[in-house]
């Protein structure tokens, strides 16, 4: 008999009927001899809902108060839950996150978990009822109700996982998995059956959009196996675990892209120190967002920096350069929000040379003009012109042979 | 400078506007100098969705869950107001029934406050700040959320009035105040200015919709004064104050109707002692309503006895008596749903005789014909065809001359 904690998602709790269809997955889970304990997200776009009706009411929105309306959607997530169980016969009780026991810091909208008291999900689990605990919640040390922020009810399940030594945290949603490429885009993408942390980390940092990163960091540290998988088919889906250090790693394991991000050039500043000092204390002092940062070598004692950024923050970040402009010494500031990014990941690109150079000719034999590099030492990205990033991606998924299934 | 409690029910609620405009009415009663613990319902007519959604979920609906649910609804309403408060440079701060203290016991879906420990509203207050309550909700003994029931909300104000010694609990609603009969039925209906505790009770058991009787009975128990009023119109409304001995009462107050009775008439019974106590007994069993009972003197040793149960109560209550028809000697059951109840309330009955042989007057010149009686100190309702109840109601509050203002 093991323990595993099952988190869903919005659109896993997305009306009536899918909510009857978690409980009914989660009398099985009980019937096949496991304890479940349940982690619950607000019902589809609940939150998203909640946070409009707060703007009708209000321009300042207090944080304390914003916490205590938007957990009022898992809330009711974890009651809805625990009725359908009980029509199956199946004893349930609701959690708040406080009643869960997670205490919180007081930084709302965005509260970290300080510690986790679980006695009455221990209680719920000794007296055999199925604890629904809401996710993404929390209470302060003042005791005020707390929100983790979006994407916290992974961090909820995590959290749970290894206070409570679950087996696995299993993360469902609305993909059966975690992809070698955005089936979107990718026809032949394959679901991966296992990946490592180091690797989805990458992978969520350059647009893979599921599970959320930070529960995904916050596993790696506790040691938690996630499995994220699907409310749809209910199929097995992607296991998520430490890499194997007695396997070898798969050279290349996925391509991923973002088109949400804007470069941004500083043209012509001297090349001397303190210049890129200059430049990015003042992006951060406007709270921009910095992503990749590429500067070449100097010609004539000048050079380029460019750098990309969220396209929200673009306009923000122009006027940023423009203001410093002249301290800086720059010729010119360039905005282009007609970029995306494509990226290569791989384990095991760590002892194997040459998968850049492959990388970069298969664009080139694509006519894919590469604009900035970066790489990590199992990543490489590559800034190319938005409307050539899917034939990118493809491009590099089929000289990488993704869709062919690891032995 | 005062403490006053202001409630506001879901139709104060029911939008973004109504919503900021019940906050102005906040900061301009502390402006005026009050300070003012605030009360509020879930917004418009979420209760009764989250009852729909829950029906679409679940067939059993345990009431801890239940519970979880439908306190989300007042929970959010908390956290609004707090928002529109702030806007307004109001420092506010929200409060779930369980943070406000409101201890209760565990009968889940009704459940009844055993204990407020009001410190965290005490300690807002002292903070300069406004408490906004989730009413209709507190915390058992077994640390799970529980719901007064229906109409909560005013018991939470008047719980919250007693225990802060408040000057008065204010309950704001859709209608300005408390009328001397229903204005959609009697055009002249006038707004009472103030009325008795003893009184009110007695209209909301016959027909006036507002407030709720449970809150009513409770402030009068507790010697709070309450306000009864408008959050459209916010012009001052009923005040319910415990009838001042030294004043003489009107003699008739008000008329109420009510047309969500039907009669059953058991026809033919033997008139010999226990045959009442079995008819009862098996409705009790049953879970019928009863309100009004009547019986008359025998002829020839037999005798009918006729009551009033809510019409969604006849066919259970028919069926019982049929049932029970053999034992108890039965000639007839007959069910009525054609019926509607027309009362007239004075606390000055009681030392004015001829009240009501000037009501069965009025009725019977206007060719209403009573079907039943009942009476109590302070009440005299009849029993009338539903079709001739509004006639009854204008002719009887013509008659008592209510339209004139008390001096």
């Amino acid at each position: 008999m093991g323990l595993v904690i099952q988190k869903f998602g919005g659109s896993s709790m997305a009306d009536p009927d899918r909510i009857r269809a978690v409980a009914d997955h989660i009398a099985r889970t009980r019937r096949r001899g496991d304890e479940v304990v349940v982690v619950v997200s607000a019902m589809g776009h609940e939150t998203d809902d909640l946070l409009y009706l707060a703007s009708q009411v209000s321009r300042s929105r207090p944080g304390r108060e914003m916490d205590m309306l938007i957990t009022a959607g898992e809330r009711k997530s974890t009651a809805l839950v625990c009725m359908a169980l009980h029509d199956l016969g199946v004893e349930a009780h609701s959690f708040t996150g406080s009643q869960a026991g997670f205490l919180t810091d007081g930084t709302h909208t965005n509260a970290k978990i300080v510690e986790l008291r679980p006695e009455r999900i221990l209680e719920a689990l000794a007296a055999g009822r199925v604890p629904v605990v809401g996710g993404a919640q929390g209470v302060s040390g003042a005791r005020d109700v707390t929100f983790l922020g979006r994407g916290g009810s992974d961090t909820t399940g995590v959290a749970l996982a290894a206070a409570l030594g679950a087996d696995a945290c299993e993360l469902y949603t609305d993909v059966s998995g975690v992809f070698t490429a955005d089936p979107r885009v990718v026809p032949s993408a394959r679901r991966m059956a296992r990946v490592g942390f180091e690797e989805l980390l990458e992978m969520t940092a350059t647009g893979c959009p599921k599970p959320a990163m930070r529960s995904v960091e916050f596993a790696r540290r506790q040691g938690v196996a996630l499995h994220v998988r699907s409310s749809f088919t209910w199929e097995p889906g992607t296991w998520v675990r430490e890499e194997d250090p007695s396997m070898e790693n798969a050279v290349v394991t996925a391509v991923t892209h973002d088109t949400g991000d804007a470069k941004v050039t500083v043209q012509g500043v001297p090349d001397r120190p303190g210049i890129a000092a200059l430049l990015f204390r003042a992006l951060a002092d406007h709270d921009v967002l910095v992503d990749m940062i590429v500067q070449n070598t100097s010609a004539e004692g000048r050079t380029d920096i460019s750098f990309t950024v969220p396209c929200e923050h673009l306009e923000l970040a122009r006027r940023s350069c423009h203001e410093r402009a002249a301290e800086l010494g720059a010729v010119e500031v360039l905005g282009d929000d007609g970029i995306a990014k494509v990226s290569l990941i791989g384990a095991g690109m760590k002892s194997h040379p040459g998968v850049s150079a492959k990388a970069f000719e298969v664009l080139a034999a694509h006519g894919v003009n590469i604009e900035m590099i970066s790489t990590s030492s199992i990543r490489i990205t590559c800034v190319v012109r938005a409307e050539q990033v899917e034939q990118a991606v493809q491009a590099l998924h089929d000289a990488f042979e993704l869709d062919r299934p690891v032995v």
